[in-house]
Parts: C-alpha cells; structure tokens; sequence
C-alpha cells in the first residue's frame, strides 16, 4: 500500500503537503489538494477512517469490462468515481459481477446486508437478471449506458451519442467526404440506438449521399464488419463512421483487405477513444468518452439520488481525437484507379 | 437579516445546535445539519466570509420569472440553488435580466468584472442575445431549459417531459379514457418540442385515440386554450393533457364556457405543478417538476462544470400529483346528453 512519502515523491512535493491535501487544509489551493487526493486514490492509499465514517459505503459493481491496467476501457471510469467518492469520505469497494452471481443474490439483498449505502454499475447487460430488479429497487444506484423507466432511485449516466455521432460527421464532411457510410453495434443496445438516431439525424443536416445499404448494424466487435465493409465500399462510400472502436478496428481491416487504403482512399472514425485505439495502424480518430469525469460525475450523481434528488439521466460531452485515419477525401476515380492497381 | 437565535426559534433547538450546524461540527448528523443550513438559507442568514473565500461568487440570473414570494415558479428554484451553494461555501447573486439587459452587457464581461466564477440561468428566451454569446462562452454556465451544442462550458438542466407526459397518458389510460388531446405550448421553446415528442410516442404506447385536430400548439399562456378547445371536444376528447398548468387553467375555462363539467365530463392534466396549481378550480392534477431539487442539482452541475467536467445535459424525473381534475371517464352518449341539458 502507498504511504504519503511515496505520493510525496510521486508528485515531487513535501511529506507536510500532502498531508496538508490529505487533511483538507486551508492553507494549500483547491487544485492542488484535488491532485493530492486524485494521486492517494491512484496509488492505493487509504485512511484509517474514524468509527463513524465507517459506515459510508459505496459498491461498484462491474461487469463485461476490463478495469485494473491502465490501458482497460474501466480503468478510468473505476479511478474517477473512488477519486471523488473518496474526497467526499466514502469508501467504494469494486465487486466484480456475472450473470450466475445476479442469479444467486438480489440485488437490494447484497447491498443492505454488506451495508452499501448506494451502488454505481458498469456494463451491465440489457438481459441481465438485475436490470429487472433495477426497475423497483429502493436503493440509490447510478447506471452506465442503461436507462430505468420510472424509477426514482436510479439515474442514468452515459456520453452524449447526438453530440459525438454529430462531430464525427461534421468532420468528415469538412474533409469533403460526401458519401458517408455507417457501421454500427448491437441491436440490443440503448447506446447503439442512440448512435443510430443521431446518424440518421446527422446526414440529413450535413445533407450527407447514404441510402439503406450504406448503415448496418453488427455487434460491438470487429468480425461484423467484414460482412457489410465490401458493400459500402461498393456503394462508393469515402467514409465510414463506426459504432465503436472495436468495430473500427475491424472496418479498417476489412477496407484493406479489398485493397483500399486507410486513410488515402477511405476514412474511418470510431467512437469511445479506448486506449488501444491509439495504436492500430492506423491510429484512429475517434470520439472520445470522457472516461474520468463520467467516473467523477457519477459520484455526484449518487450522492444526489441519497439526498433524494431523482435524477433521471444525465449525459457527458464527447470530444473529437484527431489522428491518421481520417483525410481529405479523394476523387472516386483516382480510388477505382489505385485500388485495381494495387489487386 | 435573520440571526442565530431566529433560525434557532424556527427550529425549536438550541442556539448550540445551529451554530454546530453553521459550522459543519461533527457532532451533530448529516440531516439536522442540512435543515439548519436549509433553513438559514431560507431566512436570509449570512455569515462574514473570510477574505479567500469572498472571491468565491456565483451568480444567478433570472429571466421572465417571479421567484421572491412563496407561492412563485422561481422561489423553491432559486432556493435550492442558493442552499447548496451555500452549504458548499459559495456566496451567490441574483440578478434579473432583461433582453436590454442583455443588449448592454457581453455576458463573459459581466461575470468576469463581478468576479463571478460561474452562472445559473432562469428563463432565458430562444431569441435572448445571451443565447448567441452562450455558444462560445469560456464561463462555466447551467442552463435551465436551453440547450447549447458544442459547448463544453454550458450545461442544460431540465425535467424530463418524456417521463412526465407519459405518467400522464398512463394515469389518463388508468381511469379509462380512449380518446386524449393534448393542448401544448410555444412553437419556438425546446421543452414544448420535447412534450410534444413525449405525447406523439405516448399515444401509440398507450393505443390512445387521438388525430391531429386533437393536438394543437399555442402559447404558455391560458388563452390560446380557447381556440382549441371546441374543436377537441367536437371530436370526442374525454381528457386533456396540457403542457403547462396555465394552458391547463385555460382548457378548464374553456370546457365550462363550452357547458362540459371537469372531472365529470372531460378530464384535464397539467404539467409542472406551479403553486396555484392547488387552487384552481377543481384542483389540478398535474406533473410536478421537482424544482427545490433543479435548483440544488443546478449547483452540482455548475460545480462540475468549473472542475472541467463537461455536462450537456442532466433531467430530473417528475411525478404525478393527483388532485380533483381527473376522473375515470364516462360514457360518451351520457357526456353529450348531460351537456345539452346544461345548455
């Protein structure tokens, strides 16, 4: 476990200002005492804390999702939900989950005899056992991607898919893409929904040439794309807007695998900025989710659901990652051209 | 200005106790310290501020909206706002606006010259010259009811209209009635818009009868009601659902001017749950914005916001309150029968 000397060292500032952001001293600046706390949290310092506090105490459930190396998608979201959860006293402890795990254990059970007094959820799946005792459940929980109709006592936290879906557009079209395919994820998802309306929104603002067989919906992971890429590719589209980052990883595999190049002759933008997506070949632009500050928010959000504020839902900026795998587009011939050159 | 002993008499504790409270002491609980900041909020107590801590300014402007007495959309929004400000160490203004206002001042000028570090917006009209200045704003700024793409600086808060006109249908649906209108608001608002939305999905999910001579959109104010209102009755309507509680009190009027009784022939729902809400004749039933906890949330999200967490938007869920304007329908041959008996 960390100590203060190690946070000290990490931050190259003295033993006596640590503690100083530790204790909540006035005498050190608000940013500086945020860094302090966000570094203890990193590390793995913890506090022995007075009897009292002992019992403020919030689960973090999650499940389909990687969080403990620092390039996992969670890994983020885990560190800034204890980073504020823990500025404001409270403990969180993360609970891996599975399906068999919601089979055996109610959810409002599990919380109130461990003594949680509120919950935040990653990854859970739309047909899980919970998502049905989510529906009633009396205690304050904050869901990501998932939305409870009704229900007082569970918000919604996400990024905002308009927005993002919106931007990637937009940059596309600035490039002088005009025929702009989409590849999206699972039927089954809220998100990919959400992704899907803004698409069909986005293309008629940006007055955008897509028809029926230029959108299609896989799954959240690469293989799907292999079935629709060639018929895009085929439909004369430039660009290929994607679902996820992992859908496309699989778009730009698939483009080259029928001779076209990423970026010269067809650009590719993902969304979520997972971490791998700066590395593939070519790096990806992407929509990024703010993966710490929705960590962050979602504290605020489940404190203000103990402090029965219903908060229903609650949505993230996203931002555009500019990096090599999208261009200015090229003319459709000189594509044709290039593409039978390199068979 | 309110003292110490005044909060305490409120109460009914000892001027210890409050000052305990004023302090953050931490032998008194969580909610007996809430309710004394609470109630000092609501009294108009104010503590001197040490030097640091006076630069801490936030301000709330307020637009087309009464908010100083009781029984005033604003005051329970400008409250709650005030109260966790104040319990977070914030001091904040209130300062009402007008476009000329608007026209005078450069909105990033004004907080900036005050030392303000962020804004809570009321009532800002669509075609305000703030609204324009807002899309490029570096002020951390909620919003309440607009929103603003692309700006990372400006969050929207809001109630969410999709939930709360489906409890409506759903309570409409409940009592037996088939054939619902909807009287909606202004053209030229984004909530009237989402209601507007909310009913159109409502009505399928419900299998309500409805065409479009029984949905109409005219202004918040009661008087439009009365364009509209025969026609929905010529066509059969039962019930009423309304965007505001004002068109409400307009359709009310309008169904007695057209010899129909409410609840007995025709029932009718508002939206919002403004204070006179409760005294009209019959008492409304309508959907209540939670607006005490708007104006807290709106300090959470201002907060978030100056901590470079980017909100784009955040609802809060509504609720139903049931009060004398709804009842299970009747039969349509005894609805027409009683009113020409009337006339």
């Amino acid at each position: 476990m960390a100590t203060i000397k190690d946070i000290a060292n990490r931050l190259g500032i003295s033993i006596s200002t640590v503690s100083k952001g530790l204790n909540g001293a006035s005498d050190i600046s608000e940013d500086l005492r945020q860094l302090v706390l966000d570094t203890a949290v990193e590390m793995g310092y913890s506090t022995k804390r007075s009897k009292k506090e002992e019992f403020r105490k919030l689960c973090l459930f999650v499940e389909n999702m990687d969080y403990e190396t620092l390039d996992s998608f969670g890994y983020d979201l885990v560190l800034g939900f204890k980073q504020n959860a823990f500025k404001h006293k409270w403990d969180v402890t993360v609970v891996t989950i599975t399906p068999e795990f919601q089979k055996k254990e109610r959810y409002d059970t599990y919380l109130l005899k461990h003594g949680y007094c509120g919950a935040f959820i990653l990854g859970l799946a739309l047909q899980d056992p919970w998502m049905e005792q989510l529906k009633t459940t009396t205690m304050p929980t904050v869901l990501l991607d998932n939305f409870i109709n009704g229900n007082p006592n569970v918000g919604y936290l996400g990024t905002d898919s308009y927005e993002g879906i919106h931007m990637a557009v937009e940059h596309l079209v600035n490039l002088g893409h005009k025929k702009i395919a989409f590849m999206n994820g699972s039927l089954y998802s809220l998100v990919a929904d959400q992704r899907q309306e803004a698409f069909e929104d986005a293309i008629k603002e940006y007055n955008v040439d897509c028809n029926e067989n230029m959108m299609a919906r896989g799954y959240f992971v690469a293989d799907s794309a292999h079935y629709h890429v060639p018929t895009f590719l085929k439909e004369g589209a430039t660009a290929i807007v994607c679902g996820s980052d992992l859908l496309a990883q699989g778009v730009i595999e698939s483009c080259v695998a029928n001779g076209y190049k990423v970026p010269e002759d067809v650009s590719v933008v993902g969304f979520d900025n997972i971490p791998i997506s700066a590395t593939t070949e070519p790096p990806l632009t992407t929509i990024a989710q703010p993966r710490n500050e929705l960590g962050k928010y979602a504290y605020f959000i489940l404190n203000s659901l103990i402090l029965h504020i219903a908060i229903s839902r609650s949505l993230l900026r996203p931002s555009l990652v500019e990096r090599e795998s999208t261009a200015r587009v090229k003319i459709v011939e000189d594509i044709k051209k290039d593409v039978k050159k390199r068979k």
